[in-house]
């Protein structure tokens, strides 16, 4: 038995979790759900967007499934601080196109520090804000990186920062690239600066296996995948520390389709093979995404961001009756 | 008479400079080009690689042409370091497709601070860079931004920040956007997340028409854009000030291909014509735009990064001679 704390949070996270849930039910495997509360709804009833239970839900968990939650200017973000309080060090976001076979790699994003330090300070005319970064944390995501190359059979790691205009920051992540690289010599590596990969992304995509990068470069590359995708509607993403994982879709609560039914289920969907491969439910994992795989290529049943005109419960149905 | 100072720098930044100058020599205009040096070749020589002779002449000149610098780890970037010593606060880059109308929008990137302050400390295990955002630079690009769209008709400017995790240092970007757009009723605004801009830059670019951002989140969404158009070798940019102005293509110095006499000329070409704007000549600038144009779409003479077979020489002689 399974303990997943289960954080919808607000807007279309609210409606893509059902769905996911119900999948999720129809294993073998068993599961204890366990639901908390945590955004913008939660804020407005609790006057904070994350509770303290929250959190220590999360912590005593196995897993945690995390829907969206809109931003508030007067809280922090809830899903930064969680990544944060659980030390979910690697945030791994797979970029994996059903028409194109060229997109096709999985984004390793630092996921504790850089700009997300929330470290800002204002003196009235101007502010700065802290970008830090570590050679613990560098070293933990970039082995990561080239493990994962190897636990995937993958054969290239691709570093990006910006160690040009950064050079201490960002010489510590490249030179510390490179150092790791030299303990895997069956994984090729390469950089790029930030600015060409995103150019890359769109030009050559098919050169990259393995991304690995620094906490908001990550984000920025993610979301760029998403537009390669055509969609943020299909990719899953994977919080995971030492301790405990969270898995979320990239996509976010999107206030102007939430209520409307129109979201697609799928990127939470395969967030949850996301954590049944964590928990080394494998096969679990495989049967959905098989089943997941089937309704995106064989069937008509799309949510608008996929050209279709089918709501959310259509989609996570077909997928559910593939099981 | 013009006074323009001229930067080869390295790389493919000597090859595109000659055809460069060689088509503005044809115009009835009449310049003074004073060469000078920055870069890596100019580092292996002096020990610098932006000697103070050079800022100086591009200070007394009425413009800079500046090809391409390679990065050298031992020295601040020469071109970053001109951009602050010349006061070029306006990054300003047209994205511009000759086969997709979609793709037509110009980016406008403050090109004064954010994370290019060059303060970066380190403490042995750990590094911090400073991330400086001021009120004062960013009304400034905001106004440039917004007085730009009325100049060039454009009926939308499109801010992106990362005010939810940024709160206080984009917080300032953000809402000096919505104070300065209440300036301009005729012209719409919105803004959008860096990571979203990201996304909407390839599933939606139609959507945009002047895009005003800090200083790193355009490097980034420049490169994006020459990806979208197939290319940097098509991407012209304008660092402009109070005082002067600095035009480069947004390609580097390509050190691969450098020698080879495959660099593509168009993006200095035009860079050249945003300098020709810049300096009231619009009619020099339009025609050598339209030979530009020509030539892409009536010639089959395109450098290999366009997917042709010729040279650099062969591409600036095909548009030289439409002139
Ligand atoms: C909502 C936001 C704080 C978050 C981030 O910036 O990490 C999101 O964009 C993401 O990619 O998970
Ligand atoms: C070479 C580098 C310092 C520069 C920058 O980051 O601004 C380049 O990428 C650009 O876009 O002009």
């Amino acid at each position: 038995m399974y303990k997943i704390t289960v954080i919808p949070g607000d807007g279309i996270g609210q409606e893509v979790m059902q769905p996911t849930i119900d999948i999720l039910e129809t294993l073998n495997s068993k599961f204890e759900f366990i639901p908390k509360e945590a955004g913008k709804e939660c804020y407005q009833k609790y006057d904070t967007n994350l509770p303290e239970e929250t959190i220590v839900q999360c912590r005593e968990s196995d897993s945690t499934l995390f829907g969206a939650v809109t931003s508030i200017p007067q809280q922090k973000s809830a899903i930064v601080t969680l990544r944060k309080e659980l030390d979910l060090y690697v945030n791994q976001r797979p970029i994996h196109s059903y028409t194109n076979p060229d997109i096709d790699f999985t984004i390793i994003r630092e996921n504790s520090e850089g700009l997300y330090s929330h470290i800002e300070e204002s003196t009235g005319d101007e502010a700065i804000a802290i970008r830090k970064i570590t050679y613990k944390a560098s070293e933990r995501i970039i082995n990561y990186a080239f493990n994962y190359a190897l636990k995937t059979e993958k054969s290239k790691v691709t570093a990006s920062h910006k160690a040009n205009v950064l050079p201490v920051t960002d010489g510590i992540f490249k030179n510390t690239f490179y150092k790791v690289a030299s303990n895997y010599p069956t994984i090729k590596s390469n950089d790029y600066y930030i600015d060409a990969m995103a150019m890359y992304l769109i030009t050559n995509p098919a050169q990259f296996d393995i991304i690995v990068t620094t906490n908001l470069f990550g984000d920025i590359l993610s979301d760029e995948g998403g537009g390669l995708v055509g969609t943020l509607g299909l990719i899953p993403s994977a919080n995971i520390g030492d301790k405990t994982g969270l898995f979320e879709p990239v996509h976010g609560s999107a206030p102007d389709i939430a209520g409307l039914n129109k979201a697609n289920p799928i990127a939470m969907i395969l967030s949850s093979c996301l954590m049944l491969e964590y928990l080394g439910l494998y096969d679990d994992a495989k049967r959905i995404q098989n089943a997941v795989e089937e309704t995106i290529s064989e069937s008509k049943v799309k949510t608008p961001d996929m050209g279709g005109h089918n709501n959310t419960q259509d989609v996570a149905n077909n997928i559910l009756h593939r099981l």
